[in-house]
């Protein structure tokens, strides 16, 4: 019963044995391959648009490294105040950027144009006393399990733009948004307005392999500086690249994060149906969050053998219990964790 | 006939086997994992001490992180002119650590203690208006493919310690500097007074893999902030100790590199015999440098298909062309070389 | 009637003698002057404790450097959501430190236990994915006019002591605090648990001249550093240090605080008397904020020439008029002001 | 005898009379008031040319704002090897930009084409290995006394420009390179093809005034943002523009310069009339370097109350003597160092 994180999981069997079929020869290094090549084109297919792809090993270089692209030292990115970035990248964003992050209220992990437009309004641009509202940056799927239709994306970027801003999509979990099927690759973000994906492969069955992709070539300029100077341009990347591919190929990537997103789904009926258990989010991704009637059930769940993290964003009176599914969650450890939690009610 | 790098080559099978190896079950993610813990036992028995060791996936993150826990941002890090942390990697450990670096000249790749001894000498010790001394970079074996002896490293520590410095040592490919034989990992790191070790593997046969090395604990303090601002913790760190650890076990990485230096050995001797051909640095490791009669030999060399880098580091004043061997490098390829350098003479 | 800021005021003349008396002869230059050296002993005897003072010349200078010098790059800094040195610096402690500010509601400008507790609270020490809690920050008087009493310091300092962290003063007004005459400036700082405070001049009537100030020698360490390198270390130091020791001889500092203090109580007791006009935060300083019955009166005002900023800070439903008053406020002015409200009404 | 630094002297009469002068009602600050505006329709007269002036209270601010606003993190900037930018300033234009410095060699101070050329050739444009060549920073007069004619700026900014660099000046002493009468402000400047200038006022009789001074408008985008957040912006702004405002008045820069040089040239010519001292570089400003035939002379000159700098520039065999003069140098002053180095000997 293993539900920390879908970080916990292996590697899927396609993207190991994709890693092992380039690995074959010599190749030019530092992303000038076959392979990265190849990836470009790929990404091409599933965004229906031309793209620029630069494969990098973890989500928060991806995160850090769009950011400071699109964000000057003295530069503002809002944010959601449970986002990723702002809580959970010890301050990467800042470190490669310069910029302050604004964190911005939401119901289930999500800003709203409301929202947004009240935290743009503290900051008056041309006033150099103030840092100036650069990026908006939202999580497809959030951080608490629920995803952006594309008309919040669209109206979020309508705003965004109207004031100057580029939109950066932490997509790290951007495979279960899509996997959900109501919307395409290209509708839930260039279509919508995304400016700059930070496209996650690695909590979907990759080893390590993430994606940044700028759907507009006039916003990448500098991002290869960057990169190399990070640290973050793998010599070897071929075989960064090669997992990329394998995730594409045959609609892999939605293939798992399928496979994920179901356990997810049947976890939240399960303990729906439990009295006194309330599933505080929309299950629209591999996450549920869940409130219960008292904590010993929480101390009597781990007694038992499972493994799960105890959230308590900001803005969350009672702390939640939070399940995360991966590629490689079983129907028969969702039907022992529902078990478990029902034999400790 | 590929000489270009020794990033070109793939992932040596034992690699590749260890990677699959460990990709059994969940695994806690972020480096808690227990095949990151091993991994620090077997460094331990390697280095004869206990070691504190870092993964990360770059030779650039272990030596910007490395060098920005040793350094203030206002101090100054000494190293060779050539050296890669000066010419190769972008800026990295400026924007790592805000320091400046100090180029020192010295043959063959090497500073000695006189040079060192005249950089340092420009500073002032608590004079605000000079950045302030805090490090010495040397590397082992050199861009030049050479290695320093434990005794020259000593005497370049003695003299960095008199003066408060601290001795970082990119060791890239350390494993070429040790298949030489004639050393051990002990005598050429903390016994002669080295504080932090990058340990190479990806140009040695990994993936993706390379091990930031504290000798001294007091000196870590802060590298795991340090780590994860930057995105240089991998979520699924199992995977990158693993190669690691296979490059450990049953001295695979003195088996890969010493395959490389042979090659480079058996070059070296050849070209050493051909007249007009001179080969400019001893071939202590896995790269030769030599110089042509002329210049139209290098078009010729192309021309039959063999690719390798011309070098042109400071203070040489004709270029040079430089030859890298891998652990993937064949005697049929040195063979074939040779042949190519024989017959454009 | 010009009440936009302290900032709009010129130099007091004991403060532009001063400048004048230190102009003889040659100087050491960059601090090491005679002058730098008696404002010390000054400060110390103002403090009662052996102090370490730097003067700088502007205040977003002091707190940056003051921060930076508290705070590592991956630390988290605590202050209230409309402090200075979060919304009108753009960026500058985030600049100097790297680290993260978390803006932490309150009333009145002020920041309470039970504030800073339930925001230190997401943090979780030695969790590498958070940055980590290293300083909390409060402005003395506030940014609306409001006076921290010595026993809200203190229970601010034990909580921020209790969890590791350090305690600055951003005291751009500290002499509008101290003016009040109910605690002495030791009282205010160091006897309640403050390790640095900027001590402002500037807005009391000085040219170009802060202070920071270390009460403890041992978090001082690379301070000298960090402002050579931001710039920040006068050459002709002297006639900044000039400026701040004519504003402690005789008192000069608490007298012209005193009196733009007495011309801000005037105008809050004139305001409040006023039907429909709110002053909205006590007055303990040098600052009036107050709401008015309707907005067309701010039009009025302002169309019979008075000078002030609307503000609107995080949390507050409209629109406040600010006032303040500096050591150049005159009776009459107030005066003029107060029969503008009334005759706007 | 006191010839350490022209740091050293006071304010000249006329510097202190104008901030007295403008010390007069209220002003807006942070730059919005008269006597800024003012002054940047002086300096346009003096530039013969619309320019873009930022007043600041340092050198150190006006070189390290400038590159930063020239030079992305990723840049290289050449200067002399002797620059103050690289060895004087702990590294602020590293903290301001993220850039590296590459120190270029070249007799009395200055860069040639040729030894810019050979530097600019060891980096290699659009490989992300390799920080990228943005911009080129000369001083004038340099820190050895010497200036450049306009040919020989001109011809740095041909090849600059060629290879896409924009061209800074760290005028620290910009007014004792023009007193000299050969060429006007202009001449050293923009048509030569200088795109920011650091116009130094301190050092010529100021109390804390420089001036950033960009010629060409598309180039100073961001500039006030970086100031502000650096703290470079002073509130009472008024009073840094009105000591650059003197000093353009009725030309008392080039007469307090003009004095400062005629003190150096006297004592060089005085020098260099004494067997065995040698005036090692030309004096073309108000610095005079001289060698003696031998070390204990020095300190029999220390032992007559002499003042000066022993300087040991990085390529210099052997200490020289460095005296600076000033505005406030008098003949008698002059006299007697002479005097006493002949009675040395």
């Amino acid at each position: 019963m293993h539900f920390m994180s879908d970080n916990t999981a292996g590697i899927a069997p396609e993207i190991l044995n994709a890693i092992a079929r380039v690995n074959d020869g010599r190749e030019a290094s530092y992303g000038n391959d076959k392979t990265t090549e190849r990836l470009t084109l790929k990404f091409k297919e599933v965004f229906e648009k031309e793209v620029f792809v630069f494969p990098v090993t973890t989500g928060t270089a991806a995160n850090a490294l769009s950011i400071a692209t699109l964000t000057p030292p003295y530069g503002a990115v809002f944010c959601h105040e449970g986002a990723h970035i702002h809580v959970d990248e010890c301050g990467a964003p800042e470190f490669y950027s310069g910029a302050k992050l604004v964190p911005v209220p939401g119901q289930h992990g999500k800003i709203t144009v409301n929202g947004l437009s009240a935290a743009l309004d503290h900051f008056q641009l041309g006033f150099v006393h103030h840092v100036q509202p650069a990026t908006v940056s939202i999580t497809q799927a959030t951080e608490l399990g629920t995803a952006y239709a594309p008309h919040e994306i669209k109206a979020l970027s309508d705003l965004a733009k109207a004031r100057g801003l580029k939109l950066h999509m932490d997509g790290s979990r951007f495979a279960n948004a899509v996997a959900g099927g109501l919307y395409s690759p290209a509708e839930l973000t260039w279509k919508s307005g995304v400016d700059v994906l930070s496209f996650g492969a690695t909590k979907n069955g990759a080893m390590a392999a993430e994606a940044v992709i700028f759907f507009d070539k006039s916003l990448l300029k500098d991002f290869p500086y960057r990169e190399k100077r990070a640290g973050h341009l793998p010599a070897k990347m071929r075989f960064i690249s090669a997992q990329l591919e394998a995730m594409l190929d045959d609609g892999l990537w939605l293939k798992l994060a399928g496979k994920a997103n179901a356990m997810a789904t049947k976890l939240a009926q399960g303990l729906e149906a439990l009295p006194g258990v309330a599933v505080v989010h929309p299950t629209q991704a591999n996450e549920v969050f869940f409130s219960l009637p008292n904590h010993d059930i929480r101390k009597r769940l781990e007694a038992k053998g499972a493994k799960f993290y105890v959230w308590s964003p900001p803005g969350i009176p009672e702390p939640l219990v939070r399940l995360v599914c991966s590629f490689a969650t079983e129907t028969s450890e969702v039907d022992a964790m529902l078990a478990a939690v029902r034999s400790s009610l």
